[in-house]
Order: structure tokens, then sequence, then C-alpha cells
């Protein structure tokens, strides 16, 4: 027999809407229950139009709701510790919107209360569940990129839609912490989980908007097998939501887009007379819809593989230990923006990892006494060997023909 | 409380498997119960492999199974009327995959059966179910592209996974009716469905295959209200499988890319170690994966809105009706390739439908003598008019500043 | 010593400023010494505007002109046989701009005159030489795809920008004639010159605009050896001008965007205070410009095989010759849009051509019963043969691990 | 009357090659007179090829041959000052390939020779020449996009074609230096040339090759106004040559790809029998050719640029002040690369520069009390402004219909 859920959902903005629509999408046998919001008011319209039964202002009374197994958080940063702790106290199962918190000692404080309570959690990082990223990831498992050297992860856009993003307090920084988060778990999916980040460099700025935090953000991970993570992330960018992702290995390369170019072109000289995509920035012209937001952004297989897991008492792809290693990464980047140097990443906590030592490509021995550098074929038909004299280190180069 | 529904599967093909990992899905509530192929071997194997409690290879059976409410026709196209006439006489409620059947004659015969038992019926049509066709026709709706004047579909792929598609007896026809029949109802879609299909014209041509069916055919449809429906169909396309359609208006354009260019790239010199899309013709050099096949197909948006319908006594956006129109167009195309004129459709039976005039763009006059023809920016800055008088029917241009 | 040649030119809109800024060019050593237009005042400005020492207005005049060794026709169509029948007289090389006349009969003549004059000529069909084009006739010749089946070309956008286009007496037609022939041309490029086009059928519309002649036509080829073309016109176009060709081949596939995908996109929210690209139709929001027009659309590569081929004594790749079956084949299409069936293509001239057979692919052979019909890997990672008995002509399937 | 140059070219490489096919190409008035090779058999093989009339091993007989006016330099980096203070000696104009030099203190003294000598000179960067940088930089230039916040260059491959290259002696680095300095300078044209490059943070690394220079290297540049430009080199790339470009500003975007995707798409399953374009890694399955390398590559508009500005008496567009420039920058990020922190730009010479201050987008105020931090459109279709008070600094949201 197959179980379903009851669910408690702290939260009623825009995440408590993807959510909602994902848990009550295509036949789902999964139910948002009982839904808090900061207003009594807020609650009530939000559970009348997605047919919620109950709703409350009252956090406490939420979570500790008996006829709900799981708590999902989608609330503003600042309220994930005091949301996830009722929970673990009312020893209920939670699954939290990203980041976890603000920094790693929240994150930790967290992780620690989750675990005592012994309840199951998840980290609700949609992105690295989009269907795209899914099968990439399953083709990077099964070697077809060889080793992974660089990944590259962005997130731009106009900016957040919500008044308390761009509060540094409660958000905990900008548009790191806001968008930084989903890229640098891409990142480590990309690389592999149990590869250890060592060292970060980071630069925050403040381009365009009136605000204290940064709204630009640019990012390299350095991880112990010698990868490089890369991460982008705007809200000053023009022309709609830029989410991209690039894997390049010594075999082979993966390049993701999962919003402005899917497939999907438009052209109006009228308008569509209706929503077009989340952050697009007019209505005329060129447009660029997606298909279905919610299964595109990972939404759909992330509810999913949560869900799954509960049922078969599994962990899911994304823990609460994934949400912790993000923002000790996030914070070692906020202390490179202001010693501007590399900065290590500060783990108390880190899984007994597989010592992945340095990525080292085979070298290719040519005759007795070159080391094959490169080969290319030429515009005139013709191929070239670039050559390293083993004991000498120099380099030549050979011409076959054909 | 929401329902759920017990299926009756008939077909263990790739179509049946598609089928049931819809069905069987993220979270769904649905479940294949039976399952009917072929042998008793295929059918308990296929009903292992997806954990479907029953299987059979007698179709009755499994059509009369007292504990499913609805029977999914997933059979070559020359057993779809003994199966549906089946599940009517049983008062069951049938969905049938696409063609509904070889000919309008026959699909008539299947129409008027389950009209005469009163039985729920959905045509399986997954193509405009697809996620980006289902924004898009809302979009059209909307009138973001003004008067639809030409629609445009194409499925070209190396060809069928099954032989019994390359029987023209079974299959009633090659390409056209395999891959046609889904162009036609997406072109159906956009030009309106109340608008109706007068004539075609259509080639046929077997190129590459020896087969005594077509594997190429090309086709325009004209509408009532001079709405042309352009489709091409290719067994002979090299490069995996190539789902496109284009949609002009007066006022917009949409370009939709179902599978080959949907900004998931990859490049791998080992081979990826794995099933790369369906149709997909090589694993190593530059693949265009697929995020999640049955998605980007309209699977999952189909199922969805037939078991909705079915749950809320409504009509699904596709019906047996629908298919009897297909039906009748590719009769008369399949004519037009012999007699090598535009043939009529043949539409015994057509709805009552809003009697649409021919599309006629409203007339820009400019003072008093002038139709204006065009408006268009030159390279120098200034803005040129091709206007025609009202009168003698001269065409002018007059060029404005800026 | 290389030759370099002093040109007049007939004729002083949008393409004799194409045709100028080309031949006037990065670092070039031919030159417009005389250009004659419509008036004597516009003459003058143009001659200005472009360094150009001598203007008038007098066409027997420019074409005399003694100091000049080349004439290039870039004058409304009606006017095509004039000045070639006058360049013909004079003894002038000559060069003249698509379509070469409003007939195959006003071709023939024209055809007829230079080849008794006995003076060099050239079809500017300037989209046969686009560099994309160039490299993917290169790559059909050395058989990358095969025998070639299928070859679509399509040129829609929003109108012509002088007046005597949308006047079917001076232009012999509407988008057919205007655009058709660009179409006509490149199908036959590709299929191969040799091979003479048999028969048409094509619809002409007048969708939109309120003229005499189509504003949008589709039509397809039959090639003697079996072959397709398709072309796809329209003055209809909503989004900027799209200039797609695509080839299919028994071993592979060409696509081809020339104009409005090419790995350029902008987003202004400002607009660019100028020129986006021909025909573009907006300034704001998504934008996608084309680098350097007279290169991409061919002009340049066209100018240096028509001149490089006068120096040295050989014929350019487009010849008069090539101008008179494209329009017999658009006379051909004009007569299938009134008879509504397929119409001979009427050739009085044909080259002795290569006797081309049908195209047929090899037939590969299966043990010793089967032809073999496809072969496929399957998403379990097995592959699926699908056979036909040679006999008995029965077709089964067979399933291969790996 | 045009001026025509006769030139003398040093090195007959690739880069002499693709410099010859321009420079010799579509009706060109210009010409290689004297060619030099590091062997004799060399030179006269190359010169025979293109039809060069003199050739030799002798540098300075090359340099000081009394036909040429022009000396072009493609020689090694570790040749370029030799070569050009041989020049400068001769009083001969002179082109250098890129970089410059190796160091910025070997560009400097190049820099003064060049100057003291009085000769006209020019910097062979050709990347900031494609036809669509060219036309992005006008876009800019008008106010398209804004301010210019951040640019991004990319340069990856599998690795250059001599053996020179890989040595770090004789190339000065890397990546870094080989295609580090395209970027650079392509980030400087496009954030403004007389903004002033203020330091830069860079990591050289050495992933996959066997050699001691770095094989990847990623790099951000701020600038005086606050702008910041972003590189990525990396010989470790599969799939082809990418070459792509971005640049946010406050009102808009741009993108470019110059290689990989460029509407030129081909599937073979037979191989093309020739060669691809430059760097690709394969010749069957999905490629991406490109349509005329030497123009798309901004080699046409470079010799255009120069041999004008020659002509006419200016400067061109890239100078060996920017080749200094250039190698400071690079010299600054392998500093970077080794003390793992932000290093200062040193420039010795700097122009007198407008001294543009800190980028500042205007802020929009609301109200009396509000300054504007966004405006979106929600999928409900309701506006929400995010506002800060300006007293308080306390960030609200606003919601509006419509």
């Amino acid at each position: 027999m197959r179980k379903s859920h009851n669910i408690t959902l702290l939260g009623a903005g825009l995440i408590g809407t993807f959510y909602t629509m994902t848990i009550h999408g295509q036949r789902s046998r999964d139910k948002i229950h009982t839904v808090c919001a900061i207003t009594e008011d807020e609650a009530k319209a939000f559970g009348q139009k997605w047919g919620i039964p109950k709703w409350t202002s009252d956090m406490a009374k939420a979570v500790e709701d008996p006829e709900t197994d799981l708590v999902i958080v989608g609330l503003p940063n600042n309220l994930h510790k005091k949301a996830i702790l009722l929970a673990a106290k009312a020893g209920k199962n939670v699954l939290c919107t990203k980041p976890l918190a603000r920094t790693a000692a929240e994150a930790l404080e967290i992780l620690e209360a989750v675990e005592k309570a012994g309840v199951f959690t998840g980290y609700l990082e949609d992105l690295v569940y989009t269907p795209k990223t899914l099968k990439s990831l399953a083709s990077v498992k099964n070697g077809a990129l060889g080793k992974i050297l660089w990944v590259r992860s962005r997130e731009t856009h106009p900016g957040p839609h919500s008044a308390w993003f761009w509060d540094k307090e409660i958000a905990g920084g900008g548009a790191i912490v806001d968008m930084g988060c989903h890229c640098i778990e891409i990142i480590r999916n990309f690389i592999g989980k149990d590869v250890k980040p060592v060292e970060v460099i980071c630069t925050a700025e403040t381009m365009v908007h009136p605000i204290q935090a940064e709204d630009t953000g640019i990012g390299l991970i350095r991880f112990e097998n010698g990868a490089i993570g890369q991460f982008e992330v705007s809200w000053t960018f023009r022309g709609g939501m830029d989410l991209r992702d690039e894997v390049a290995g010594t075999e082979g390369t993966i390049w993701l887009d999962h919003f402005l170019r899917t497939g999907f072109e438009m052209f109006t000289a009228v308008g569509q007379g209706g929503y077009v995509a989340e952050k697009a920035e007019s209505d005329k012209g060129w447009l660029f819809p997606v298909g279905d937001e919610v299964h595109e952004l990972g939404y759909v297989h992330m509810f999913a593989d949560m869900f799954d897991a509960l049922d078969e008492g599994r962990k899911p792809m994304e823990t609460f230990f994934d949400g912790y290693v993000v923002n000790a990464i996030i914070d070692a980047c906020y202390r490179s923006a202001i010693t501007k140097k590399w900065e290590p990443v500060k783990l108390e906590r880190w899984r007994e990892a597989v010592k992945a030592g340095k990525t080292e490509a085979g070298q290719k021995i040519i005759g007795e006494k070159y080391v094959l550098i490169k080969e290319e074929r030429m515009p005139d038909g013709k191929t070239k060997l670039i050559l390293k004299d083993k004991k000498t280190g120099q380099i030549i180069q050979k011409v076959k023909d054909g």
C-alpha cells in the first residue's frame, strides 16, 4: 500500500505557492493540510485558494497539528532555526527551504537539534533536482565526462520579489546567500559530495541597488581533488532569469540552460495577455517562456525524492548536512570578500569522505621518448602531435598525414 | 476526497512502458492493476517489472476485470477497434492511444459504439499536452499571436522501434498515419478545433526503407477560415528525433522544439554509458538528451487531464471525436497522394461549429486616400510606408524621418 | 597582375546600396564608376554618398559609358530585360539581380540575347553564396550527407521595403517570385544542378496584406532523381527575417540559420539607438542582430566569385541559365496554384544532364532471409532490429543484447 | 586613388596562414610580397602556396626589403621584440600579433622603440574585430546597455596546435598569456579603454596536460569605475572551441557566441570528408562548423582597419599601447596566482584618461519616503514594489494591481 502525507506548511509566500502547486499537482497523493502565515487573513486566503482545510498564524500550533506528519519550512531565512527547532521538539519530520540557515553556526545548531530528535529531514534544494541536472548527474556518474575539472553555475535575474530578501539582517546576506547557495550545491553534486571543499576566493559587489548587501557575487571554490567550482550570482541581470550550469571534464562537457533558452520562443507584437515566466522583464517582442516551471525548476522531482525517501526509510539526495556545508562555504565567501584573499572553508563536521587524490589524467606515451601533450587535426587534413621529451622536457611537434 | 483509478492496460510495448512510467510516476495515486500482452510470458515480465498485480494474455478477461474502472488501449492500430468495442460492451471507460483507427470509417464505428455505451473516453494524443504546447495554446487563446495563419508541425526520426509500424496492413499506412496524426492534431489545436478542415494536398514517398508504405510525407491542410496547416513526417531523418512546431499569426510567432535543442547539450569523447534519448543515433560526440522524457512528451499532463476529467464529469481536452477528425484528414491525404491534387476532407459528422469567416486582418487607412500595406524602419533610421491608393489600386511608398 | 573592374550600376535602391557596400567594402579593388537612378537627383545623392564619380538618369548612357567594363542590374523586375538587352547590345558584361525575369519566356529572351552577344553574365543569387551555404555545399559534395532526399528553404519577413515589390505587374507576382526564387536556387544547389526539376505543387495565398499578389506561398518540387525540394515564403511573418535552410540526406542532416539565431543575442530595456538588422520589428527587449549583413547574406562571396570568374575566363557558380530554370519552376508554381494539382516544369532548354537515377539507398541483408529495415538502441540498452522477409515480405523484429 | 600595400610577413605558421588568407582574400588590393620562415624550405613552400614572390629565412633581410612598406609579425612570443626592433630600426610600419610581448616590461621596451622611430603600429587583436563584437561595441556606445557592470569573456579549446605555445619560456606563460590576452582586450573594449584596470585576482591551474605552465586560468579584473571583467581560458575543454562573450549593463545584456553555436548544425553518420573547423574534435555525429573562419574570427575587419588607418593617417582601433596594458594585466594575474590575493595592475604609463567615477545607477524615489529597489510582475498579474525607507533604511513591499 502506497503511503501519503499530510503536511504542515509554514509560509505562504512565493515559495509556499510553488511548493503547494507541486505537492497538489498532477494526480499526487500528498496534501498540505495546515498552512501558517504571518497574519490570520493571509493564512486563510492561501488556504482557501489551494483547498487547504486548516490555517493559522500560530507557528507552534501549526507545527504541532496532530493530523500532519511532516513540516515544510518556507519562511524567511531568519526564521528557519526557530521553525525547525519547534518541529524537532514536536518530533515531526521536517523539510526546509534553501539556504538552511544564515551562517554555518546557525546551521550546525539546527543539524544537532534534528539529529538529537531523530526526525527525518530534507534540504529543499530544488535546482539539483531539475530533470536536466538529474540526467546529467547520472551521465557524470557513468563516466561520460571523465574526471570533473571545472563546474560553473550561474543564477542571475533582476532581483527577488519579496522585501525580506533585500534586508541583510533577515536574509543573512544578499545575492550570494540567496542564489549562491543553489550554485554551490549544484557544483558539489557534479564534483562529488564526498570531495571536501578546501578554500574560496569571492568578490561581493553592490553595483546597482540601493541596499547594504551585495547585489552581485562571483566566487571560486577549490576542492580537495583539485577541481574548481565557480559561481556567478547577480540581482542586476537584464532580460529575465539566467539559470545555467556548465560542467567540464577530461572527457566531456555538459551545458545546461534551465530557463531562458529551452526550445520555447515567442514573438508577440501585442503582448501575451498574462504571465510569461518568473522574472521575465517584458511581455512584448521576443519572449522565452518555460514549459512547466515547477517541473523545470526541480520541485516535482525534489518532493518525490523527499516523500519516497521518507516512505522507504532512506536519506533523500539532499540533507541538512548538505545545507550545513553550503553555509560553511558561503561563510568563507563573505570572509574572502573582506580579506580579498583565498579563505579556508571551515567545516567542524565532515563525513568520513573517500580521500580523493588530486585529479590526474593518464599520460599517453609515444615511442620510448615522448609524452603526448595534444593531438589535433589541421585544416590541411594532417594530424599534428605536440610531444614532450620525457627526459629533457623539451616540447616538439610532429605532423602525420591523415 | 480525491479519487484514484485502477487501470487495465492492453499492450506491453514501448507505449505501454511510457504510459506505465507516467501513471506510476511521481507520487501518483492511480495504478495499472491488470496488464494484457500477446503472450502470458510477456504479460508476466511486464507486470513484475512494474509492480502490476495481475497479468494475462486474454484481452476480454483483462477488459472485464471487475477490479479496474478504466481500460487503456496501447495496442497496434489494427487492434484498436476490437479492444474498444470490448470495453464499450463491458461498460468500461476507455482511453486509446493514437491514431484512433486506421481509417475514418473504422474511427466512426468506434465513436458510435462508445457513444451508444455511454462510457467516458479519451484520445491519448500526448503531443498536444507537452508543457510547452499547453502554455503556447493559452497564449494563442489570449490573443498574443492575433489570428493564426499558418501552423507547421514536424516529426521526423530514423524510424519506429516495433515491426508492426512498418507493416502497411497492420498500421493502416506508414509515416503519415504514425506521426502525421500527431502533427495534424497539434495543428488543429492551434488553429482552433471548431474550424473545419476543408481540403488537403499531400505527397507520400518511400525514399529509403524497403517497405510498401511511405517513409516520408508532406501535407498541407486548408481550413475553413483560410488558415493553412503543414505537416512534415519522415522515418529517414538522421540525427535523432526532430519534434518541432511553429505557429504564425498576424501579431506573432511561436517556435517550439520539444526534443533536440532544449537547453541540454553534452559532449563526450568516451560515450555516456547508457541510453541518451528516444531515437538518438550515437552515444559519442555532441549529444542532446532530454530532461524527463515522459514529461517533455506530454504524457504527464495528458493522463492528469484524462483522470481529472473523469473525476470531474467533464470531457478531456482530446476526445474520440478528435481522433475521428484526424483519421478523416489522413484519409484525404492518402487520396491526394494518389490523385496528385487537392482532395476534400470528408467528415460525415462535424460539431455545430462556429462558422468562422475567412481570416482578414484589419486595414489601416492613411490620410483619406491610402491603405497601409507595410511600415518598415530602414538602415538610415527613416521609416518607409508602402501604401495602396484606395481608388486606383496604385502602390506607392513614402519615407518619414524617425 | 591582378585585374580590377569599373562598374556601371543600374538602380539606387536598397539592393543597389547592398551591392555598393559590398563592392566598395574591405580593401576591395573594384569600384562602382557610374550609377543610374530614376531621377538625376537620386542618382547624384547616391553617387555622392558612395564616392561614385559619375551619375545619370539615362540608362542607355550609363550602360554605354566607355570607362566601365561591367553592368550590374539592380532594378525592379520589369526592367531587367530592357537593361540586359541594352548591355548585350553594347557588348558589355552584365550581372543581374534575382529573379532574372518575371517569367521563363522573358528569361529565355534574355538568355538568347546575351548568348548571341557573347558577353560574360552572372546571376546575382546571393543566398547560395552565404559562407554557411558554401561550406555546406562542399560537405554535401564530399558525401557527408549521403544522397540528398529533401531540402527545405524558407524566407519569411513582414514584407519588402519598396512599393514596386507589392505591384504584381511590375514584380511578376508576389512573395513567390520575390523570395521563392532564392529558395528554389538554394534547393537546386543542394540537390544538384544537373538534376532536372520535374513537377511542382504550390499554394499561393493572400493572407494579410491588401494586395492582388500572394503574400504567402508554399511549394514542393519533385526532381528527376526522386528528391523533394520544399520552399516556404511569406510577407506575413512577425519577429524579423526568418532565413533558414534544412538539408536531409540518407547519411546526415544540415540546419542553417542565416539571420535570427546566429549566436548574437541582445536585451535592451532602453532601445539600442539605431538600426538592428534588416526587417527587425522592434528595438527593445530581446533583439537578434547579425554580425556583418552583406557578408552573412552572401554578397561578399558572390561578387568575389563573379569578378574572379570574369578574370579567369570561367563561368561563375550562378549563371543566367540558372536564373532561367528558376523562372521556369516559378511559372509552374503559379500554374499549380490555379489548377490545384501537380504541374510539370516546362524547360525548353536543359543542359545535357547526368541522367541521375531514382535515389535508392543500399539494402543491408541480414542472414540469408532478411532485409534490414531499421536498427535502434532501446532504453533498456538492448538493440532492436526490424527485418523484412525477402520472400514473403513479412516484417518482424529481433532484440539483441548490447 | 586608393592606396594598397606590399607586406613583409614574418612567420609561416597557422597565424601566418590565417593572415595571408585574409589579406589575399576576396578582391583585396593588398599583398604579401615577402615571407620569412625559420628555414628556407618552409619559406619557399609557403611562398609558392600563396603566390608570394619573395621568400627568405633571414629576418633582417625580410624586414629591410625595400619593396615592402609594412611588416607583419606572426612569430612566437619570444621573437616579437627582436622583430619589432628590427622594423623600427628600418623605419618600417609594423603590425604585431597578440600578445604584444611576454611581459609588460618587454612590451614597454617595444612601445618606446616604435615611438622613437615614429612608425605606424597596430596590435593584431583579431577578436575585438569580429563582426558581432564590432556591432555590439557600437550598441554599447549608443547606450543600449546603460552602464556596463560586468563583462565575461571565454576562450577554451583542447589546446594549441604548435609546440612553442606549450613551452613556458618561449610563450611567457600558458593558457592565460595565449588566450587571456584576447579576453582581457575584449573586456577593455566593452568597459571602455579609458577606464583604468585597478586590480586582479586570478588562479592558474595545470589540470590535465603534462606541462609546466597553466592549462586553465580564471581571473577577475576590477576597473576604476567599479566594473568587473572576468576571463576564463582553458586548454582542457572538450567539444571544439568555445568562444563566447557576455556583457551585462544596467539596461541590457549581450551574449555572443563566435564559434560553436552560430546557426550552422550538421549531423553526419559517415564523416564529412574534410576539415570541420579550428579545434573541432570529431568528424562524425553532430558537428558545428563555422561559415567563413577568417571573417568570423575578425581577421577581415582587423586588417581593413589597420590598412585604412595607415592610409588615412589615423590610429587603428588597437594599438601597441593596448598591447602593453594587456601585458600589464597578465603580469598582475600571474602574481596573483602565486600570492593568492588581489594584486594591483602596475601601469607605468597610462593615457590621460577621463576620470570615470564609480558606476552608480540613478535612484527612483517613490512618494516622499521611499527609494525603489525593484519592481516585478507576479504570476497573478499584480505588480510588486520593493521599497527602502529613505530615513530608517527599512525594506518593505507593496503590491499594485496590473
